[in-house]
């Protein structure tokens, strides 16, 4: 199977939320453990930069930590797993320390399309309208579609 | 000075919002203390039960960690400093283990009333009213006046 590019959708549902659809070329089971597995998930989170996976307890009530390096320096990011049904459904809360207390709430969906492909469904929700507009505004896309190529990328080599 | 009974008065300022004002025999700079230093903390937040203070970084961005032990057992909770503003006001995440994710943004406004006494302005911000109805439901009035009494106590003795 190659890895056909593939274009992330983004909507608003609600004048809080975003919503990305993004099919791969993988299984479930496949997409699930690069999401889970942080020796899998260091390999694409990133987008090419060295990510130091501080913490990654995926359960309920766990907490994450990770640190990004760059050539800026290095941002962090945190949060902590709401739920955790597997290969199903994640929602976890995320934090950037750039603003700290600013917390979204992300919900991760793995939809198995039946042909060996994977639809990705997430939804980020925002104390405010305000905060969802920042968010967007900051350039998120470009990192995202990074991220999912770096994923695309993963799930090429690792079948 | 003796340390009167004040009642808090709750309000519903949004659909996502508890407000709750309680005002102090005290000077603003001696409640402000009694919320930042831990030695203080830990004598008035557990309204009489052992609270260990995991973590307290008063200030912007840092983390705080509070168990609480009793008879049941324990209960953890925790969250992130957004801003502190010395003597004015604080706002950070509140969490509880038990709802891991569920995040409240508490801001509280400290107001010297000029006559030696102090009122509390804090305003919990939930992420739709469902969470913040079954807060309000979950006997939190009970506890929140129990902690004011004992801080009550605490301002009165060390004055």
């Amino acid at each position: 199977m190659t890895a056909t590019a593939q274009r992330a959708t983004i909507s608003k549902p609600t004048d809080r939320e975003i919503r990305v659809e993004r099919t791969f070329d993988a299984s479930r089971d496949r997409v699930w453990d690069a999401y889970t597995k942080p020796e899998l998930l260091a390999q694409w989170w990133g987008r090419g930069n060295k990510v130091v996976l501080e913490k990654m307890e995926v359960e309920r009530g766990g907490h994450w930590r990770y640190v990004e390096h760059h050539h800026g320096g290095s941002d962090g990011f945190e949060g902590r797993y709401r739920e955790v049904t597997p290969r199903d459904r994640i929602v976890q809360t995320f934090e950037w320390d750039g603003m700290p207390g600013y917390v979204i709430i992300n919900t991760v969906e793995f939809n198995d399309l039946g042909d060996g492909r994977t639809k990705l469904i997430t939804t980020s929700l925002f104390s405010n309208q305000d905060e969802r507009d920042g968010f967007l505004n900051s350039g998120m896309e470009g990192g995202m579609n990074e991220s999912y190529a770096a994923l695309d990328r993963l799930l090429a080599k690792s079948e």
